[in-house]
């Protein structure tokens, strides 16, 4: 494919960055400029002997509606679109006095930075910029004749080429900014979409598309072999205080850590691993849900990710340190404790500055598919409960509800066991039901002795034989959704063991 | 916010469906229509009495470069853009002697179509359509005075309303067809910057977009209080041939199940339970296969999602019948076994029209970013391997590799102990790799006795403690992916124990 010598231009910026370089390239290279408002009063002041034209003489259309109808005009357009190897449009181009236009250099009126600041509607409706895309557009499509660039970032490597090839720019390059131009129209008009379609609209709409905004990439992404980067759909931000980089697994990790801990209104810990909790507890001491969190499978939270949803305080960071971790996340470190976690230097502390989740969608690719669903937001009320022995005293039901809170983290199919507000045993993600529960009851067992314990399921019970299990292991009540064919024979049983049984009514399946 | 009363519309459709019923509503409000070309045409045939202008006669301006310029005309955009509750805009209007454009109707040229049909890219340039979509964000833009529809499923919608309200039409529609416009815009955009970018360069671009096209809703989600859909990234399609609506959770696990089985060239079946492979085999014959894989896990596999690689014969469909299985997805079934299956009418078929996997990245919301990685395509090759005793042979390669390709597929830390090319006990997605090894080889022993095997584990051994465990319970060959600090100890240790330890140097993390 031919390359494309640059004569005319046509260059209407909001974002002045580095525009003097642009100015530059355009007067050694005798570049005739078409332009217009502010850009044209820039360029001008850079350097007054640029070969400059102003759009409304060149089309002989004044600007009208207050800026909204500038470069939406045939002549321009014209410039733009026409196929240089065609004769015809070439004969047109005459007809009609004009040029070729062979590079367009146009970044859009910043919708997105103004809603972030502005919500009065009519400033951001002003910010919807609907000459500039028609411009980048066109010029993208027509990539054969034409080179568009969308933003400041690609001014070096476009001036660099045309510097060394006599000011011709090649295919090469123009097809790769034509890319990267319908990349940034789609993703200015996703951010529009999204601005109008507050409530999600996603189950309504047949065609949607996700803006991504990356945040960087990762060293790689689960595996050393695969490719990673993060993106954002939002505002949301975590802000590294101190620690080695931090790897795609590691955040897979402390957001699930940090999310869990962030569910109790009580301070809390969670310590994660392999996307998994393998402790969590309560307390009004900080340090004291640590311990009881670690206590749950010390063999596990060995560099860990540990989370907490309270100003982690230097008590708490001097018993953190005594065994390998990973990160730590929370809302903030007192200065005491990052003076503390600092004799650690690969140690990565996470500050995590928004705790609402920006995510209502919980979105997931598999072989040939994206499955979106809403987020499992919903935690069980005291009220929503369904009892069938005696109503447990509030202690019980408070312990009950902390484990069935912990089981929504927890891989399906996932066993909950815990005391006092704290887990005693985990199963996770066993591919039926009855071996999460003997693996839970086992590690009670293992670490707590035979205690008496409440039990949580993220899912109900198929057969009353996990409800015998429990029995011989102090299990003295039982949290689940219930919903069985044999809830029945669930009830009986837990009756006949005097196991304290409730039901939900809400699954808590998460895969 | 003020209602509209439709005067003036501007349509543009290469879409003709319900045509008629748009016509019927201009010809019924006495709405002057503005439009051209092809539109023009029909819009004259379906009824000659229609208030009818000519694009060209209304702005002037001919049509020019083979129709790539005909609305892209300042005339026509101050129509759409001025904002009817401004009087200098109102004024500014009268002195070009134009109206205000209340209605905009415009499909856009269909891209996607052509690109799915046409490998000609001239052909598909030609479709990268602009002016429609710069008069659909103007419309949508300014939806406070015009209102937009970009796809006749809208049509009745509209209709209805003006029918009910005198041709008025409501903030509530135009605001919701608005939001629609630029989701219609931006997949737009964003199905053309995926044909331009086909190596995905969403690594190098800080902006991207994932356009969606919905397939359909699903019933719920994960849980019934998630509300859920299912979109297509490509051309995928699965095809049910039987039995119930498919669910979230089934598509999920049926998207694994095929995956893995389709990752082996031999004939395969994998049965799969709350995402996870419960058993996995290899057999010439594919009744065989099922057997072996049912054998490794019978109480997980029950009501369980089956695949296989091969067209499903009726000697498997009878054996398959024995038990309850939810899901069977194969490439194709036999007529025969259509029929013997047709005995339990809730069981749902699902033949696998794409077996190539069409998304190369793996997508995973957190709670408040994105994390893209590539896929894990990764299957090692014999070549590959790093032996530290005296190589094994042949089969023991074999049952290794098979292990190791099935770990990949497994929640993390994963362990397969498999035997003939068919797994024997799996350990999945715990928080520390010895409690998997440990769940595995009961597994095994539970179900097959003490017998020979061989052990994968989808990550490292942090220390030889596994190793130990190993030796006890008949593993003569452990595949791993080595890059541990104590790889020599491990070394050492399975030297010691006379285990045949094989690196991969891949690893194969999945959470």
């Amino acid at each position: 494919m031919k390359k494309i010598k640059v004569k005319t231009a046509l260059v209407s910026v909001s974002d002045k960055t580095d525009l003097d370089k642009l100015a530059d390239y355009f007067f050694e290279n005798e570049v005739e400029v078409i332009s217009s408002g502010g850009t044209f009063k820039a360029l001008k002041k850079i350097n007054a002997k640029l070969k400059l034209i102003e759009v409304a003489s060149y089309t002989s259309f004044n600007e009208i509606l207050d800026g909204r109808i500038k470069t939406l005009h045939p002549l321009i357009h014209a410039g733009i679109l026409a196929d240089k190897s065609n004769a015809n449009h070439k004969r047109q181009l005459n007809d009609l006095k004009i040029n070729h236009i062979d590079l367009v250099v146009v970044n859009l009126y910043p919708f997105e930075n103004t809603v972030k600041k502005n919500s009065d509607e009519s400033i951001c409706i002003e910010n919807i910029d609907i000459g500039g895309p028609s411009l980048v557009r066109g010029a993208a499509k027509n990539y054969r004749s034409v080179a568009v660039i969308t933003t400041p970032k690609y001014y070096e490597e476009f001036i660099n080429e045309a510097e060394k090839n006599n000011n011709y720019i090649s295919f090469k390059l123009r097809k790769k900014l034509a890319s990267e131009a319908f990349k940034h129209t789609a993703y200015y008009d996703g951010v529009i979409a999204n601005w109008f379609d507050k409530k999600n609209r996603i189950y309504q709409s047949n065609k949607n598309v996700l803006p991504l905004k990356k945040i960087h990439n990762l060293r790689y992404g689960e595996n050393p072999h695969q490719k990673a980067a993060i993106f954002s759909l939002g505002n949301s931000s975590i802000k590294k205080i101190a620690g080695k980089e931090l790897s795609f697994n590691n955040i897979n990790d402390l957001e699930v850590a940090f999310e869990l801990a962030d569910n109790f209104k009580k301070s809390s810990c969670v310590i994660v691993k392999h996307g998994n909790p393998c402790g969590v507890a309560l307390d009004d001491q900080q340090k004291k849900a640590y311990k009881k969190a670690l206590a749950c499978d010390r063999v596990s939270a060995f560099g860990g990710i540990v989370a907490f949803n309270k100003v982690v305080d230097g008590e708490t960071a001097n018993e953190v340190l005594k065994i390998f971790t990973e990160v730590i996340v929370a809302p903030r470190f007192s200065s005491k404790a990052i003076k503390i976690f600092s004799k650690k230097k690969n140690l990565i502390l996470i500050e995590y500055k928004n705790k609402k989740p920006l995510n209502k969608l919980l979105i997931k690719s598999t072989k040939n598919f994206l499955l979106i669903q809403d987020k499992d937001l919903k935690n069980v009320e005291k009220n929503e409960l369904k009892f069938f022995n005696k109503k447990p005293n509030k202690n019980l039901i408070d312990d009950m509800l902390f484990a069935f809170t912990v089981s929504k983290f927890i891989n399906s199919n996932a066993i909950v066991i815990s005391k006092g507000l704290a887990t005693v045993g985990i199963g996770i993600g066993q591919t039926n039901r009855i071996d999460s529960a003997k693996q839970a009851i086992k590690r009670k067992k293992t670490n707590f002795g035979n205690v008496e314990a409440v039990l949580a399921s993220d899912g109900f019970f198929p057969f009353p034989d996990i409800v015998k299990i429990c029995s011989k292991n102090k299990i003295k009540a039982i949290i689940q959704p219930g919903g069985s064919l044999n809830d029945n024979s669930v009830i009986k049983e837990a009756k006949k063991q005097n196991i304290n049984l409730v039901f939900t009514g809400i699954r808590h399946f998460k895969h």
